[in-house]
């Protein structure tokens, strides 16, 4: 058993780490770490719990401190669910440290050095690690995982890109509350309403996803070509981030040929059997109305995304549109950072 | 005083014709049709009342007919609220004993002869009326509004027309439950969800939009030759669609100029100070996260559209994105109607 | 294995029916019945699907039958899922052709020889099959589950009632929409809003659970002789009702007694050790806040009810409150009948 | 006219405080203050508008000042929307300051010689500013009204304690989530859910209702002695508390004249006509699933009150029950300071 550690474990992503890691095979959960005002108390008081599951027995008498490298002993993993501006200073102490930085913290996301995985998509991006400890000096490193809207959508990317050229990719998200944090959206925004904006959500989409379906050449990754458009939207959805997909292929194709290209899709966790990768990483469902966010979002444990609706667009040409559904916590957050530290722990 | 009258009174949208017609200055709300079951009894006894006004005194009296040319007496304008397989058969009925049916159904829109009619967008379609009424031997005729979605993204459509040379429209929509009538969506399918699919949706709006924007040329409508993809899908909201648009134009723009010819638009029923006609056909909002439907919704008595996050694509040529929010009961369908009344009303 | 079957099984609670038998170990998942426009088709092209669970396989490929003893063969227990008017006419024949019938209809809970029967509360009751069968002249024989508010309010109130005489009770729900069938609540009637009244509820609740608290004597019931008042009202939550209970002492109490009374509760089916026997039939919750709808009512498979807030009333004497949360179309409907039938198989 | 100001004007409470003073006829609006941090800015830039209305134009530009009576120049009354710990200390500095304080915040309600005022319930609790002011040797008062929830249910006990002897009155309520302040619960909080706590609004119900009706003998107020025994819940509505009552009656009754007590109330500010007073207070709907929150909660401008289902209780003699539905942040809050104020600006 490795043990593991997380950072900033009081909130709706720390969460589901505890959720995840409550009887994970590989993984012993040893450390939690919050803010001052937390350290020194039991999890279970430190912590109002949010999900409907039960807080792990593992997790409940643990005693949460600070997050800081020295409080964290013998941990081999630290999963990070800090805020962003924490996370830049507070990630490289604990890499320092020696330890293995699972973050799902934007802080370091587009530094060089940094790998930004996706077990599926792009696992030889971890080479970079070599580089990163050069670089810094450090004995353990930092690896990442990209913004929730981003993961969902590149998980059925890649299998299209990797069949086609793709030209250009429109996204329309309609996106969960428990994106913004369990106080991030007031009752008052959101009943019989919704938001049309989410702040540097649309920058990120654009960028994470074309650097995750990048080329790494042994010393940096030279992001995909293509163009991906977004428009981010917070809908009164609980958890479950839904996007409607435009594509324009260069290229003529058939529908069913890009259903099968999904539904077909394996990535090395699949191949390697890690405990956490989803047996089909991309569920195609045929219903007119699917996928919705309550029904689909727990696929697989909440690690699969689902799509529907593939259609041909009869308006422009080599050009087709889908819908898709992502858990934002589980896929989308926590379980992408758990992936990530089982697929190291495999091969590294 | 003209007297009007209301097929399918009824219902969701019914009862918007009659919300606005309770007091309305030209138009004398004289006769109210529903189905047999409700024929005989007072319109209050007829109808549950579902929006948060009261029911008009005008209306609580009336005594609710079958609907059927016959049963109307001494009616000049009646409204159509019908479902469009009835419609179909109905309407023409309506026309052919004199009256003058402005309709919100779609069994009638793409009729070539039958004018698809927004006023501030083609009043000219109006001319259709004579060429109608020579093919079909009717004293009366019928005019008709497009489709909920299709107006509000019309109505910013058409300023860019005006101006520029639109290359492709993507268009991804979060519509109100209340458009798919009173128990058209359950709330189990609603809460903590949304359901990416409504029927026939997306090809009205494909099509209906470039029809509006098309050119008479005396005989018949050329639809505008750009194209409109679409993706449509209902949310948590009880009235106010919202659409994200993603714009790609065949020239170079700046964004002002873009909001300008949003701000400044005005069409004909502004200049004719319509009744029903907002002062603002498009109102531009300057904040990170508006529009929201239940907070701009409403504006301008439901009949304005508002935009906003007007923005340059960053990743597109010639690109930017806005969103937009209208009420789909008001302006993208009773209120549409009543316009183009009161329009048909003044010039013709 | 005992062949079971479920009448009415492409409603809501026919769906947990079916959920809860896909892997039962005494129950053989072998008929379904529908309504005549199901029959001749396999269940899953019959039913849509409401449940965010997967379809059991088990039941995927039976073929729907109409609801006629004559259509389901070799079948020793069916559980009834079906509208009154419909129980009230096919219930009879069921059990008249010699089959067991679990029903969870209102029709036949009041006749005086049908048992209305909850395990944990009064198992006892059952011994009117005899007099039933005898009086009707049935090899098989019906028993009846409570009503879903009435089953959540009943478990909470029968350890008291075992140790204490209860004056008077009030209750008002706050109750799911799930309760009125997948399209009993209009998503227009239930966003930003609540209803204050269901259909014959309050009658139901205030007669069913003196009736499940009531003296069998080896003839007839008799009715607990304190008060049950109600008022019931439709929230906007999927599953789970709650319920807010005022009640009033003959005698002292102490509040640390009552929750003695409510944790240590253990029914019949807790020492049989039935299947689908909750550990703790009534789970109390400490903190502030809860027990809240969505968080609990899953608690111990959906089969517990959870209470909180257990508070002396400091204006009344002898008098406490306390809230509770039971999942109604678990504990309130399906898993009520299920159990019943795992009793009777048990014992009888 | 009188110059008014609103302490605490940027939050949800101070909104609607502004848009009801936007057009008052005795009544200027000249003076906002807020926190420090808002201090200096205009209105319009200092606080996030939550409301669906615009921003009245006499709002917009007013420069917000420091709640500070030396900020706050030339005002006769200020309406005060402070939280309870910050209204506890600066509300009696404006007192001395010689203004007339109408507070919404629980801070002085129950000080003995402070008037805890509906106008339509207990004018002469008025006389109390005498005492308050000799007391403290304030030139300027303080005048409260209560808690959201106690307005709705003693504007219809009031009617009843007229004309009856109240033995007991259970009350459950469904309560808007604008009732915590805009950001006071978090849609992770209520989506799909409901919270069965809400902090101290139990004892205030118990305690204000019965002050309210009690007698004011020249020197203080004995409050009426039956009792009130409330169970308080949050539900997904944006504004409006419903409240399920259940009354015991000293001695018999008609349902009938039941309904007409309600009916027939009117109080001194109907009979002088006061401009904020709603023509009937209390409206009675004989709808089976009426009133509603969403429906009911704008009835007479949001200040009357709405009760339905008013039935005999079946179960204990001389009771009955009903439910009621008020508009908390109009009626129950900034509605009713502006009410005592025009009182007062009248009477005094």
């Amino acid at each position: 058993m490795v043990n593991v550690g997380i950072l900033g474990a009081t909130g709706m992503v720390g969460q589901r780490f505890i959720e995840r890691l409550g009887d994970h095979p590989q993984f012993e959960l040893t450390a939690l770490t919050a803010s001052k005002r937390s350290a020194g108390k039991k999890y279970e008081d430190a912590a109002t719990w949010y999900l409907d599951s039960k807080i792990p027995e593992v997790a409940e008498d643990v005693v949460v401190v600070d997050t800081d490298p020295n409080e964290v002993k013998d941990v081999d993993i630290v999963f990070s669910a800090l805020p962003a501006d924490i996370a830049a200073v507070v990630e490289p102490q604990f890499a320092e440290a020696g330890m293995i930085v699972a973050s799902n913290a934007s802080a370091m996301r587009m530094e060089p050095d940094v790998p930004l995985v996706i077990p599926e998509i792009n696992p030889e991006h971890l080479e970079l690690v070599e580089i990163q400890q050069k670089n810094r000096g450090w004995e353990g490193f930092i690896v990442t995982n990209p913004n929730c809207s981003t993961i969902a959508l590149a998980m059925t990317l890649k299998p299209l890109y990797d069949h086609y050229n793709i030209e250009r990719v429109y996204v329309s998200t309609m996106q969960a509350v428990s994106g913004a944090g369990y106080s991030g959206v007031p009752s008052m925004a959101i009943v019989d309403n919704l938001v049309p904006f989410i702040g540097e959500e649309e920058e990120k989409m654009e960028l994470e996803t074309l650097h995750l379906l990048g080329d790494f050449d042994g010393e940096s990754v030279t992001p995909a070509s293509f163009g991906v458009s977004t428009s981010c939207h917070r809908v009164a959805v609980l958890d479950g981030h839904t996007e409607a997909v435009f594509i324009e292929m260069e290229d003529e194709f058939e529908v069913d040929d890009i259903k099968n290209s999904f539904a077909e899709f394996r990535g090395l966790p699949q191949k390697l059997g890690l405990y956490s990768a989803p047996k089909n990483p991309v569920i195609v469902r045929e219903e007119d109305n699917r996928p919705q966010p309550r029904m689909d979002r727990n696929a697989e444990r909440g690690m699969a995304v689902s799509v529907g609706r593939i259609r041909k667009d009869e308006v422009f040409d080599r050009s087709f549109k889908y819908v898709l559904v992502g858990h934002n916590t589980i896929r989308g957050a926590a379980g992408a950072s758990i992936l990530n530290a089982e697929l190291i722990n495999e091969i590294m």
